[in-house]
């Protein structure tokens, strides 16, 4: 208003003075009305403007209550349509459930039938002279033992070494189908050897050998020093006339080139099933008996000690042997003779490749030869033949003379080279049998040939490739750790091999017991469910279910049938029978759609989709489940409490599994948040960070998300990872990436652990990642002792021992989600993971722990896993996956 | 200056008016000046800022500019370091590298030795009675075939069916090994069966049989009615008195009963290998002979239609069986008779299971039975036990009588079981012998059991998971397909069969020899390298290396050896030798620092990193390698051109190969942009879309990424695509995601293609996507031809059918790749995908590739891969893996 008024006056050349005064003080006179009228208006405003602001705030306030109730009631919709399906599953379900299984034992003794002859046992098969009746498929294969100290078989002036005699009691306690009662027994075991003379025996002990080298020794005649006196073998207790069921076993382990190590030849064993090293051609009933190579290893426990480092690929020698014919006066066949030759004219052919190939010995080595059989004995010691093997690229191996299917000098080269990573090439393998061939995949760790091919050997030697060549010894090694390397482990082999041949599957992995922490009476106190989550975002993203545990043991009887070539050769496990593998496979997709919908939670039904329709289900190609949270904690309660309490409302969550690695009890007063789930808070056995594997009972899932316990992961983010672990379940699936660096300064070679940004990762670390039940198992009772002591010598590197047990098994590295790098909570007090003593520590994890594997099994990848529509520009009317990934 | 002076003229109400009047003149004056003055500034101002702007621009540009060539200089930098490398591993290499084998053919006739006894040849093995002489390694394992036409080894009154000859001789010519001089051979094939009666023959002719009818037949007596005649197959011409090297086939099609199935019994074979369905125990040498099923199926071509659909899993039979003993007066042992009876009481048992448990043909089948052997016949007709088969989950298969370890009606029975999806349950299996059992692995097609679990069978048949269910049916479809559905199938097998069991790799997998659209002589104009390309990021992406072509062939003589049991049951190829496959094995990751460095590019030279250090280097699980482009054009020469000039400077890039799919060629004035590596213009048989999937010569690389014409993708998009499938060699990675969604109105069930933005997706399309070359392979020659055939039809869907072939061989879904959705160039014509009909032909596309592969092979993924700090914030002085993605 007072504007124009004021430009009126403004035009001053143009006035007269008089008027000009006057006019100047109605100016001041406006200007000081307006002042006042300027004043209370901006008084107005400011009052307006906060009036204005304060019912923005409630208005946001109300907004957002609305959003969350909205989202609630979405969820509540969502859960309650899941359990309407899931009740409508279990009204629908026909099949039953499988569980582990129960046994049906036969409960009698085996019957009296009449002997067999000679001539028919030579043609026994397992269908002709094995008798079913005793090991249902639900049997749990019994086992039982004759205790070698009671039921000697042997010939008088035999015995059979002590340290043998103990240590196969002592392993067999271990293997879970051992019996007690031969009433339930299927199968029947006798010690038969080796028996070596007494004599022989004593000379173990140096006075006694003394004293026993001034008697004249009373060499038995070949006619009559068969060590087993077969008379006593047909009287045994449960022989029942014929030896069914029976299993005898012949280990060789002192004695490996007497003829006494094939003691049973042209004996009548009847029914019974021969394990032994060395048969004759027609001695040998394919299918029936079986091949075991001598036991030269330690009784049980880590092994990796005796082992080559795997890399580099080549070594010094392409092709190294040593041996010598003994006895002397063996004669070779034309074609035997023209292989020597032609391997000597190889070694010294004009060639860079550099070749040990030696057929006598040099220093000769001292050997009884009076009772040997015809064969390539081995040369030197033990560890001068390991100093060769452990530079040698490829091992040769020849057969044994006079058409022997097998010997044990044979199996014992064959040990040794696969001990030491030499690659054994097999010459004459097609008129051989191989240990345990039936299971055993020997076409992937050696190389057969016939001696038809011995002027193609150098050439194919050649043409094998490093990946391959790797391949090979990597695959070797593995065979020789889980069914060569000791007692137990032969011992394992030989109840499994017959298992397997039967059918029937194996005795469950045993779960670790939990213990809680509170005593039976003890109920802990509860707080009310946190309110407010700043981690929570407003989304929905998932049903709120009831528990509902991972379905276990449906594969019983099919995975050992079908999937027999894989356990033998690729899990290399099949003592176990596990509740669920991560290598269980999917259903075609149509399936789920027709005739078997149980479980199935296809998004949108089926119609797929984003935004909505992803929360509500799970999709995939996997039926629905929930997984267990495992957090490991000591001594920080609270940060416990607030990490617990974060978990509230958290879809899929079937358990939360507190380890409590303190010795001192969670306090009585302590008031632990009700997030909607049990929460299981275990004693731990100890203070160890390998406790955050133990494959504890209470875990009913297959899914096990590992946290530490100031973890501060976000709902959404938890969910994402889930979901792209059930597409990987055979992976570690989590957020926090690291790699395993080579350290350019060091000439020898070696790791170093980094934890920088970085383009290529190897490493998930298990302080915020998926993984398989499955590897708690194997983690506990598979990964070499020596890891898990490493583990607590430093109280670290459990994570990194994860990794390289993962990658060992699948070869392939794991599968990092979402851009979250850290996950430690704000406020935490900083963790152990920021000294330098950490760092160092890690290095040497690494380089130690690739040494016990005798590789470094990581792998590289260079990508992480994003949600579908992350940073995806879409038009308004569409949703993403997830709101913030 | 002037602003104080006003200041002091302003307190007019402290003036005179005489005053006022000459201030406010003054004031006047000055305002005039100061006017002036102000213009005077304003525009020095404007000048000023204009020349700033222009400088800034300038600078601006020169930036740029710096950028670019320190862009190009590092990246120069970058490719003359990795030639250094390259060349230093060229000095450096030992090892040749592997080529295709060239053939060492054996040039003589077999040499004539002296004949040997029926005794001596029943102990046959390959080692003893066959000649590796004449079969090098890299021999390529030449056979050749006796034309049964010429040499005839029947009995006078027997000749063989003039369709087996026929398309035997057909079917061999199609088989890479077939030679036709017999000096060269490794091995002969004499076809001597199935030989029948030539009345028998005759029926085959309506007006003959009815004319034969008349005519009394003069049945052969037992003793001389074996329809070989010896003396004829001892005086084949290159026999060499005792058969070496001969390969009896005797394949039986129209008589499954007769004792002639097996006319080689009892008679002295010498050292040649008998191959048939029927064997006496006694007789079966194994090792040496060769089961195969009888030929029921067509010569060769698409099998498909023949089978049924695999889901649902569970069918309306738990378990069928329709067969009667013949001849009638053949007795059953106790053990079978119980059996029977077992099996009758099961299907009577109180169970919702249904059983269709018949041992007597209702209606009765009429058949001669003068001479079978005792064997369960099969029961009414081809068609009628397909209908039962159909709806059967299990099929009971029992052994023959007497103790025979094959019969021909037994293997008809298996084959009919594979053929409609009716796991074969097989009782007694312990006692048979299983056709092609050294390499098929059965247990994971069909339950084995032997007869003594007849009463847990019932148990065991619920016992298997829906899971497993179909994946024993899948497994048995594709050994049907592959090994025994035509005649094609069975010679190939036996052929590969023999050639594994040498050791001999098979022949290299055909290339398609590519042909240019120029002719020899015409040089295409080329136009200068585009310049300022808004595509390219200023970041080094990589260097630019001189061509590099995937080692090729590299494990000729190991693949086969090591992984057989993977060829023949997973890869199901055991016929062809490829360049490379996608499965090959990776090195441990300090091979590469360890005496395997050949080839490999760690990032930061093994120290890892981000940013330029991750650019200059591949870095991953495998050596480098470059990709090759495929286009698919269509008269859209500008378009093309375009995309052509996009490329120029893309790291990695070994070749572009454009498909020229018009029969027009390229106007000889089209100027092609030198993009510097070479782009190879092919001439296409004819314009389909199959041929964007042509496994030409030219394809020089592993990778193969292929583009639509108008694709429109970055550099950095590229090679992040290429560095994720170098993790995922198997998979198709790619960029616009799609999905199969199952449509919910069709009661009858039925897939829809969709395109729509979604969280779940299970194609990648193959306009912008990664695959391997071994896929190329399979897509021109293992795919039924039916879907080569649809795609010709629509001129679409040819990316559906690849992403159906890659799920099918390796069961896993494809790897989407960046948040790029699309991939059109902004201004190119719309294109063919827009309109509905598009659409409408690809839901049929994939609801009728689902009916040729009996399920369907797509699964689901819920991720992408991003780069692994992509959206991550990270400290300034540390880089990122790219700029945008």
């Amino acid at each position: 208003r007072s504007s124009p008024l004021l430009d009126a006056y403004e035009d001053f050349s143009a006035m007269r003075a008089g008027d000009l005064k006057m006019r100047i003080e109605e100016m001041v006179r406006i200007k000081s009305t307006v002042s006042v009228e300027l004043r209370e208006l901006e008084s107005r405003r400011q009052k307006l403007q906060s009036d204005i602001s304060q019912y923005n705030q409630k208005i946001e306030e109300l907004k957002q209550e609305l959003l969350r109730e909205q989202t609630e009631l979405e969820r509540l919709k969502i859960s309650v349509e899941q359990a309407q399906v899931a009740q409508r599953e279990a009204v629908q379900r026909n099949t039953p459930d499988l569980a582990l299984p129960r046994s049906l034992l036969p409960n009698t003794l085996p019957r009296k039938s009449n002997p067999i002859t000679g001539g028919m046992a030579a043609s026994c098969e397992m269908h002709n002279c094995f008798n079913h009746s005793r090991c249902s498929l639900t049997s749990g294969f019994p086992v039982y033992l004759y205790d070698p100290d009671e039921h000697s078989v042997q010939r008088k002036g035999y015995d059979i070494d002590g340290f043998l005699k103990t240590t196969l009691k002592q392993t067999l306690g271990y293997n879970a189908h051992i019996v007690k009662d031969p009433k339930h027994a299927c199968i029947y075991l006798v010690l038969v050897g080796e028996a070596l003379l007494e004599q022989d025996l004593l000379r173990n002990n140096r006075y006694a050998a003394q004293e026993a080298e001034h008697q004249q020794p009373s060499t038995p005649t070949l006619e009559n020093d068969c060590p087993v006196d077969m008379e006593k073998l047909y009287s045994l207790p449960y022989w029942g006339g014929d030896g069914r069921n029976h299993v005898l076993l012949n280990l060789a382990r002192r004695d490996l080139t007497s003829h006494r190590t094939n003691p049973l030849y042209r004996q009548n064993t009847m029914r019974a099933i021969v394990v032994q090293s060395a048969f004759e051609r027609e001695q040998f009933r394919p299918g029936y008996d079986l091949i075991v190579p001598p036991i030269l290893g330690p009784p049980g426990g880590d092994v990796w000690q005796e082992c080559a480092e795997m890399v580099p690929a080549r070594r010094k020698y392409l092709l190294t042997y040593q041996g010598e014919l003994r006895p002397k006066q063996s004669s070779l066949n034309p074609l035997d003779a023209f292989i020597l030759e032609h391997l000597a004219d190889m070694a010294k052919g004009a060639t860079q490749d550099q070749f040990v190939l030696q057929f006598q010995c040099v220093p000769a080595t001292e050997q009884q030869e009076g009772d040997s059989l015809p064969d390539w004995t081995l040369c030197g010691s033990d560890s001068s033949r390991r100093q060769l093997l452990k530079d040698s690229t490829f091992s040769l191996i020849l057969p044994p003379l006079n058409g022997r299917v097998s010997s044990t000098l044979m199996l014992a080269r064959i040990y040794e080279a696969l001990r030491s990573g030499a690659v054994p090439v097999i010459l004459g393998a097609d008129e051989l049998r191989l240990p345990y061939a039936e299971t055993v995949d020997w076409r992937r760790t050696a190389l057969l040939l016939p001696k038809a091919r011995i002027t193609e050997l150098h050439f194919l030697l050649r043409a094998v490739q490093d990946a391959d060549l790797l391949l090979l010894r990597r695959q070797g090694r593995l065979i020789w750790e889980r069914y060569l390397s000791s007692v137990q482990a032969t011992v394992d082999t030989v109840i499994a091999s017959l298992r397997d041949r039967l059918g029937i599957p194996p005795r469950p992995v045993p779960s670790v017991i939990a213990q809680s922490v509170f005593n039976s009476t003890f109920i802990p106190l509860k707080s009310d469910p946190p309110v407010g989550l700043d981690t929570e975002p407003e989304e929905s993203l998932g049903p709120i279910e009831p528990p509902y545990p991972s379905p276990a043991f449906r594969r019983n009887y099919t995975i050992l049938r079908m999937q027999a070539k894989e356990a033998w050769n690729d899990w290399l496990d099949p003592f176990y029978l596990y509740p669920q593998l991560p290598f269980d496979p999917a259903l075609p997709s149509e399936a789920k759609f027709m005739g078997s919908h149980t479980g199935f939670r296809p998004i949108g039904k089926g119609l797929g989709g984003a935004g909505k329709e992803f929360g509500e289900s799970l999709g995939g190609n996997y039926p629905r489940e929930q997984f267990t949270i495992v957090m490991l904690t000591y001594e920080r309660e609270q940060v416990l409490m607030d990490s617990l309490g974060r978990l509230y409302g958290l879809p899929y969550l079937h358990k939360v599994v507190v380890v409590w690695n303190s010795p001192k009890p969670p306090l009585d007063d302590l008031r632990w948040p009700d997030i909607g789930v049990p929460v299981a808070v275990l004693r731990a056995p100890r203070n160890s960070l390998n406790n955050r594997f133990l494959p504890f009972d209470v875990i009913e899932t297959e899914a096990v998300l590992s946290v530490d316990d100031d973890a501060h992961l976000r709902h959404d983010e938890i969910l994402f990872g889930f979901r792209v672990w059930r597409e990987h379940r055979d992976r570690v699936v989590g957020f926090p990436g690291r790699y395993h660096a080579w350290d350019l300064g060091n000439p020898n070679g070696q790791w170093h652990y980094n934890s920088n940004y970085s383009c290529e990762l190897s490493m998930v670390l298990t302080g915020a990642a998926f993984v398989h039940k499955y590897y708690l198992y194997l983690y506990t009772y598979h990964l070499p002792q020596a890891i898990r002591d490493k583990v607590d010598e430093y109280m670290n590197c459990e994570d990194i021992a994860m990794n390289f047990l993962v990658s060992h098994i699948t070869r392939k590295p794991p599968v990092k989600v979402t851009s979250r790098w850290t996950f430690r909570c704000p406020g935490c007090p900083v963790s152990l993971s920021e000294d330098d003593t950490h760092f160092q520590e890690r290095h040497k994890c690494i380089n130690f722990f690739s040494r016990v594997f005798g590789y470094t099994p990581l792998l590289n990848t260079q990508y992480r896993a994003d949600s579908i529509l992350f940073k995806t520009r879409i038009p308004h009317d569409k949703q993403k996956c997830f709101k913030y990934i």
